[in-house]
C-alpha cells in the first residue's frame, strides 16, 4: 500500500499537548468558577437538523453554516453556536426545572475563510439562566466573568455593557422608526472599527437623514474613554422616553449588584456605543476587551427574551454570555510564553534492567498511589538516554533505581532542573518529590 | 414568524444535567486516571480529509463514514474514531519526542441505522503509546483499564488478553494461509455471539477446510469459562512456531508486569478465542466485558506496530486502548439508579425583599469565596415557591436572610432532606454548610 500524505483540513487544528495543557487549565478554571455559581453542564450533539439553525443568524451567518444530507436524506447541519441548540433544547423538554441555570463548554463549526487567528472548528464556554427576569442574572453573568478573568490571572480588561433598550430610546430621540431600527444598530455596533466617520457615511448609504444622523453621532463624538457616560447622565439623556427609562433602571440594578459583589469598579463600564451585533438580543448586552493582545472581544453576550419562542409556544426570558475559548487561550499564551510545558508528569522512573521491572513498577505504582504523575521508562537503555527523554519532554524530577538501591531500600532522586541528585529512603520519597516540585 | 418544531436529529442525544453530571464524573475519574500514568492531553478537529479514513475500517466500516463536501469542495469527513487522526498526527509532527503518551476524549460519529444504545455520535477515550514495543507498555494500557473502573466502582469485570502472534500460529497449525489469515480471524471473533457452530458453519461458508475448521474449532470446543487457558499451556500448544512462542513470551511479560503491579488475577484472563474486529492489530489485544448490565464490551484495544506506516515512512510500533464511554456510563447508571440527581449545586440562598439585595448577594459571595457551589434564587417570591425550587432541582441546603437575620447577624440553614432549620451565625455558617453536606 503507497503512503497517504497526512493532512489535516484547512482552517482545522491539532491541539498538541503543549497547546492542549493550557487549553484544559483554562477550560479546568471556567468549569469550577460557573459551578460555583450553581450552574448544571449541559450537552447538545454537534449535528443538528438543518432547518433548526436557518434563519438564527443574519444573512453573513446562514453562508458559513456547515450543512449535508444525513444518511435518510434529511438536512443537517454543524451547530454554529451554542444558543440556539440551548433553545431548542429548553422547548423540546417542558420537564425542565426553571429558571434554569447551565453551562456547555464545547466546538462550533463556520465555513469561514481561515485567516490567522480564524479557524473553522473552534470552542465556546457558554453560560445562560433561562426563565428569569431578574436583572440579578445578568449581573451575575457579569461577575462570573470577572471571576474567571481574574482567575486566570488576565489585567486590564474592561467589560462593557450596555442596554439594547436605551438603544432603542436614542433610535427614537432621533426620529428613526422601528423598522429601521436593526440597520441603525449594525452600523453603530462598527464604531469601534470604522469610527465616527464611517458609521457617518454608512448610514448615509443607508438612507438615514442627515438630521437623524446628526444626532446620534452628536452622543458619541468622542473618543473611546469618554464615551463611559454615568448612568445618572443617561438617565437624563433619555428622559420621557419609556423605554429608555426601563434601560437605564436595568442598569441601575446591575450596578448595585456588580457593587455587592465587589467587581472593582476599573473592570467595568456602561457604554452607549456598544450594540452586539446580533439581533436576537432585548435587554441589556455585554462584552470583554482586553488590551493586550489585541485579540477582539473575548465575552460577548447579553439577554435574549425573544429567541426561544422561536420553537416554542411558551417561550421564556433567558441572559447568557459566551467565553470565545480561543481568544482566552490566546491570552494565556502571551502570558505565558516562557513557561511553556510539553507535559504534566512530574516524575520519571528509569529503567535499568529486565531483570528489576517488579521493583521499578512496584515503586511506580506508589508514587501514583500518591497522586504523583508518574512515568516509567519502557526500556533498559543507557541512562543518558533517559535522562535525556526527560529532559526534552519537561519533566522535572527522575528516580533512579539500580541494583544499589534496591539492596539499601533507597532510591536517587534526580532534579532535572538543578541537576542535583539525592539518595532518599523509600519512605522519605513522596515527600522529598513533593517537596522539590 | 411561526414557530418552528424543535427536534433532534434521529441517532443524537441531548445530554441533560442529571446524566451530564454522570458522565463529567467518569470522565474526570478516566481523565485523572491516565495523567497519574503520565497520559497527555492531544486534541484533533472532528473533521479530516475523506482519503484519511477511506480504507481504514473494513467494508462495514467504510459505508458508516459521514463524508461531505467542504467549501472548497474538497471531500472532508467527521471523525469515525481517534485512532487514525492520531497517526495522522505523529507523521504530521515528526518533532514530537517518543515514545508519545497521550489520551483523547472526544465524540465520534457512524451513520448508523439508530437503535437501542446504538448512537450516531459517541464518545471514545483512548489512550496509546506510540514509539515503544515494550510489552510493559501494553501492560501499563491493562493496568490503567483496571485502575479506571476499580475507581468507578465496578465489579465482576474480566479483561480478556490475548495476543495475535498466538492466533496466527493457530492458524498456521491448522493449515490456514496468510492470505485467508484475516477472515478466518474475523470469523472466529465472533465466537461469543455465534458459538461454535455458527463459526463452523461460517468458515465453510468461506471455504475452509473441513480439517482446517476441526483444528482449530478442536483447542475452542468448550464453554466461556472454560476457553480460558494457562500461558504454559498455551505454550506448549503452539511448540515450534516461531510466531507463536514469541507471542507466549509477549504475554508471559505482561502478566508479570500485571502481577508487580497487583493488578488482581480474577480481573483479567488470557483468552485464546478474543481476536478483535480490526484487521490492523499485530500483537497483543485486550477487552473488557462485564457481566451486568449487558452491554458488551466495555473497552478495546492491542498492538498495531504497522497502522502508522499507512502515513509515513518513519513508521513507529504502537499500543493502545479505547474505552467506550457511553458504556461506562451505562453501567454507572445502572449503579447508581437510586441516587442521580439534576444538580451539583450544594446551597440556595432565598432571596426576601428586594431591599436585601446587598446583603444577600454578599452571604453568597462569601459562601463561594470558600469554594462552595451556591446559588441565589433571583425573584423575592414566596419562600414556599423557593423552598420548592430547591427541592424540585435537589440542592440540599438553603440559607434563609431576612431582615430579623440581617439585624442579629445570623442566617437561618435549612436541611431540605431532614426538614431541620438551624439559626446560625455568620461566622459558623460555612462550617455547619460542610458538617451537612
Amino acid at each position: 500500500m503507497s503512503v497517504i500524505k497526512p493532512q489535516i483540513p484547512k482552517g482545522f487544528r491539532d491541539f498538541l499537548p503543549a497547546q492542549n495543557i493550557i487549553r484544559q487549565g483554562i477550560i479546568d478554571v471556567v468549569r469550577t468558577t460557573f459551578e460555583t455559581f450553581g450552574f448544571e453542564p449541559l450537552g447538545t450533539p454537534c449535528i443538528e437538523y438543518a432547518e433548526t439553525l436557518e434563519g438564527k443568524y443574519g444573512e453573513e451567518g446562514e453562508r458559513l453554516i456547515y450543512k449535508f444530507e444525513d444518511r435518510g436524506g434529511r438536512n443537517v447541519a454543524l451547530r454554529y453556536d451554542l444558543t440556539i441548540p440551548l433553545c431548542r433544547v429548553i422547548s423540546l423538554y417542558p420537564e425542565i426545572v426553571k429558571p434554569f441555570k447551565c453551562y456547555q463548554i464545547a466546538p462550533v463549526w463556520r465555513a469561514d475563510k481561515p485567516q490567522k487567528g480564524r479557524y473553522r472548528e473552534f470552542y465556546q464556554c457558554d453560560i445562560d439562566i433561562i426563565g428569569s427576569d431578574s436583572m440579578m442574572a445578568d449581573a451575575e453573568l457579569i461577575v462570573i466573568i470577572y471571576r474567571v478573568l481574574s482567575k486566570l490571572g488576565f489585567k486590564d480588561f474592561t467589560i462593557r455593557i450596555n442596554n439594547r433598550k436605551l438603544l432603542n430610546a436614542l433610535a427614537i430621540k432621533a426620529g428613526i422608526t422601528d423598522a429601521e431600527g436593526a440597520a441603525f444598530l449594525r452600523t453603530l455596533d462598527k464604531l469601534d472599527k470604522i469610527g465616527t466617520e464611517g458609521v457617518r457615511s454608512e448610514l448615509t448609504d443607508k438612507g438615514f437623514t442627515n438630521t437623524a444622523i446628526d444626532n446620534v453621532l452628536g452622543i458619541f463624538n468622542s473618543e473611546w474613554q469618554e464615551r463611559t457616560i454615568p448612568l445618572d447622565e443617561i438617565k437624563e439623556l433619555i428622559k420621557g422616553i419609556a423605554i429608555g427609562e426601563q434601560g437605564v433602571n436595568e442598569l441601575l440594578i446591575i450596578q448595585k449588584a456588580l457593587k455587592a459583589q465587589t467587581v472593582p469598579e476599573d473592570c467595568y463600564c456602561f457604554d452607549l456605543t456598544l450594540a452586539r451585533g446580533l439581533d436576537y438580543y432585548t435587554g441589556p448586552v455585554f462584552e470583554t476587551v482586553i488590551k493586550t493582545p489585541k485579540v477582539g472581544s473575548i465575552t460577548g453576550g447579553g439577554r435574549y427574551d425573544n429567541l426561544i419562542g422561536l420553537f416554542s409556544k411558551t417561550p421564556f426570558p433567558a441572559t447568557g454570555t459566551s467565553f470565545g475559548l480561543e481568544r482566552l487561550v490566546a491570552v494565556a499564551e502571551e502570558m505565558e510564553k516562557d513557561a511553556r510545558t510539553n507535559t504534566r508528569t512530574q516524575v520519571l522512573v528509569a529503567f535499568f534492567d529486565e531483570a528489576l521491572m517488579d521493583e521499578t513498577l512496584k515503586i511506580a505504582q506508589m508514587m501514583r498511589n500518591e497522586g504523583l504523575r508518574t512515568e516509567v521508562y519502557f526500556a533498559a537503555e543507557k541512562l543518558k538516554k533517559q535522562l535525556s527523554y526527560a529532559a526534552q519532554k519537561g519533566i522535572p524530577l527522575v528516580v533512579l533505581l539500580g541494583p544499589d538501591e534496591i539492596a539499601g531500600g533507597t532510591v536517587m532522586l534526580r532534579n532535572m532542573l538543578i541537576g542535583r541528585q539525592d539518595n532518599v529512603s523509600r519512605e522519605d520519597l513522596v515527600n522529598k518529590i513533593r517537596e522539590q516540585l
